[in-house]
């Protein structure tokens, strides 16, 4: 089950898109780079929204989420139809040769939760059993795979109120020294930086990133329900036709060339 | 089933109304639609939220939240009432002749969710693994056909907010050339454009179509309900003339000339 | 069954009240009305909110939610008080002579759910298939009366953000005329008008009518509930009293003079 | 069951405190109570958002919710601890000498919610029916004791925005008169006003008042929960320290003396 | 079962991380402290949040919260490994003994819900009302302690909208003081010096410790879970190794050496 992880292309190209045009229309707009480029700014946006955050995550929690950074530039995951197919191939073995001839296969299976499934049902665990213990692992882990998309989720929800914290210290500045008149659009400019950081880092990087990750949780937690009616079915001793037609409808997808009916006639 | 995609009257007139009320309220002003004609504010409003939109979804899911948006202007679904009149055909056709009978029928189906419940149920599948079977299968699709509309409400989400991240950044090049008050109320009027952009596009175009692929699929979920519950009655064998009435109490609508009682009565 | 609509009294007075008072701290602040009537913000705000609402609904939707309005101002339903009654009379009636001795009374009830329902029990639908059908349709009727409820919010979720690109459009227009301060206020003024109806039409008049819609069909679903177990209670051949205290139980409500235990005891 | 009502220690501070901290910051700042006092801000905000929130409810409704003001101040309900130890006495009796043995008891109940279900059971009804009549019940009072908090919450929603209105009512004002600009400056002062009537009163008093209303709904839910597990209990005929334990157990706190271990040996 | 409560890094950290960046940016642009350091605003903000929180929840919520701030900065629970040996262990004793030989170490259990449940189970209830009253116990449970996050995230949302009041107070003062433009900078600089309180406190402290707060609920939540889990085991008299895989299951985590395979043949 070998893999190469595939780029994401809207990922890749997305933040570069995102960025580059609202630089872009900086540029056209004849303003400069060197306008937005503030350390002051900088400091208070991404500086209170860092700590903002790690107050509100573990430290665990937060290197877990920078992790997962990865999941969003590279599809690391293998297709679901990969997992069907390895489910239908032990199906066909189980209805053959019994359950326990499966033992062997166990160990060789790449992904920790249908290892742990399978070997379960292999050990003769009972299907009720069976499936209240899978239903609460998978229900544990696809709560556990929606952490990262909730850290970006609170980094996106304080860096335009941070950048707004920042705009009006600056502001507060700016009408302190109000009596130097040819400083005041310099300033407020200056002030109004901040808010570019904040809104900009939170609607063009950070709750895009969420949304993407949320996504790929999302299917993880299908490929998660689609290897537990897998597992049952498989201990069941369903028709292999007939469980691949389930867990193609499982993803609401037509399974190719309609095995459903005539397997299912089979058994 | 032949059927012609019949144009979605609001949503045809609605966008050009919304725009257009606008844009004519911005004449009657007596302001000229070159001031709100910009190609700054284009770059970084529609370029700023497409990028984020693309790190949000998938290139798939994008590309398919565009094709959706012909069923925005048509209406490209048959009436539900179409549906019920299938499965009431093939009620009393199984009623009289078997199920079995139905095997003929099943390729003819041009709905793929009905096409395959049908198949499954005269394939002989279990009253309890078709339900799961045809139950899980929706969700799923329910799910998936929900997508676009999520789409557009992404886009509809950052579209203000980079709206006033350009508008900022226009303040921010006015205010730097404060020096020159001539050029002070041309430059916040460019800068405003931004907002223009996000505001308008967002509210006038995105969220409304949102809205109405939300509708659709809603509605697309009540016709696989339907069909569910169809299936599932024709295989338990109950009187067409009831299952015409439930079909219908599920749409919440009386079914045409009270067949309810008389037929349930000679069930 | 014949009833009178009685005027919604909070209705009635609320929009004048609201909108007299806004327009009467107006003119006590030494403005006058004309400041605030201005064809140009009407027509952007009012007709760019109906263009949205139009793309987000469909035709019979938007027909649907105008018509709703007079449910607004008028309370058209008999109070729930009256369809126990009606139950309490068939659940008697029933006891003594049979439910089949319902027949007769089914068409003339006027409220098409109960009719269908109490058809469909007379008619001799077993109790689990009775219960599954009416839940599936009060479901479907409930989700259907929420429907001109969210038109409203819809419009009153639009009208202020198109209010506010009515201001921009304004403020563009007056910033591009910076060369006469003169008009400088008037123009702000003018702008400004927009945020009026925006703000105003979608705060004092569209959702406030959506709640009194989504509270009346709220009403109407707890009116179902009543229907649902009332029929099955007649079916099932409870005691009349025993029947009362349940639905008044339903309603949160004691029964008149206690008739639950004297008349459950007799059961 | 006599008990006097004791004061919401801060209930009864917390308005002072937060109105009083305001107006004591506009005093230190210099700036008199006077300019802060205003009839056409007070007629534009609260007539606005009375009649707005008149529409939205039902005169009843509007009604209830004031008389329930009384309970923000004042803690009317005896604590819950009452309510078991009136439960556990009962089960005692009931367990000693048969639950019909509670017929006197059950008029002299003060709480209608218990005096109904008691009677239901002392009458007989069968546990499958009581848990489903008592059930609908509490969630049917429970639904409704949430109204008074959502009438503040509709308040508090409308009052800032209505202040807005009020405060763009006043800049038009203010934008109409600029050729006399020593008047600008106390005019966008007044015009602000409307802004600190809406923000303050919403913030300051509706919507902590909706809070506090909503944890008193909530905690009489939580009443009603252990009033049905216990007469469902007592009709079980449990042993009455495994019933307290349970009741107990329900509310999240240890029984007094772990009476749980040795009560439920003696069961 | 002792242990020392350990630092929580993340939110030692994070509070000087986010303060400290804002303070530092505010010096990097030659502002100082003083200008916001000032009694006014901190009396509007902190007062009014104060008494809208007040007004809110009662004294216990309030002081409750108060207390819970440790929990936000040691991590005072011991890992949740901890508790599933303890459940093994117990578990290699039940299937030895008998459950009752587990009655001693019941009082040696320090948490509260652990010792509670394992009572019950040890005086022999039965495991359906066992479990019945278990997940009644920890959902009211879980639902008090996510009462302390409610308090801050109440606090987080009144704070900024006192802060903008706050703010609007002062530039009403401000404008009214318009005759002395000197003065006109300093005093907009006063006022906005609230809008940093109230934001700055609701996103650097209050709403980042309420996160925390709830994710601290979560996790003791999984606990007790993991509890009601073990101890229905145990009684059932499940193979300790099963157990132990399951509980390990519900957290999402691999058991240590995959003993679930190996245990479950055994069983």
């Amino acid at each position: 089950m070998k893999r190469k992880p595939r780029l994401d292309l809207t990922s890749v190209l997305g933040v570069p898109v995102a960025v580059g045009c609202v630089l872009l229309g900086q540029v056209l707009e004849g303003g400069t780079l060197n306008s937005i480029l503030q350390l002051t700014a900088a400091v208070i946006v991404f500086g209170g929204t860092l700590g903002a955050t790690m107050v509100s995550f573990s430290l665990a929690e937060i290197k877990r989420a920078l992790r997962s950074l990865s999941a969003v530039f590279y599809d690391l995951e293998p297709p679901i139809e990969d997992t069907i197919q390895t489910l239908s191939r032990f199906a066909v073995k189980a209805r053959k040769d019994g359950i326990m001839s499966l033992e062997d296969d166990v160990d060789r299976v790449s992904d920790s939760f249908l290892r742990r499934g399978l070997g379960l049902a292999v050990d003769g665990t009972s299907p009720t059993t069976l499936r209240a213990m899978l239903d609460a692992e998978a229900g544990s882990r696809d709560e556990s795979d929606e952490l990262p998309a909730r850290v970006f989720e609170a980094a996106g929800g304080y860096a335009p109120t941070v950048g707004i914290l920042g705009a009006v210290l600056g502001l507060i500045h700016v009408m302190e020294n109000l009596s130097d008149p040819a400083k005041l659009g310099a300033g407020i400019a200056v002030a109004f930086v901040a808010t570019v950081y904040g809104v900009g880092s939170a609607n063009l990087v950070f709750l895009p990133i969420a949304t993407k990750l949320r996504a790929r949780a999302a299917r993880t937690a299908r490929r998660r329900e689609v290897i537990v009616e897998g597992i049952l079915a498989i201990q069941e001793g369903l028709n292999p036709r007939l469980i691949d037609a389930k867990l193609h409808g499982l993803l609401g997808v037509d399974p190719p060339a309609r095995p459903a009916r005539t397997g299912a006639k089979a058994a």
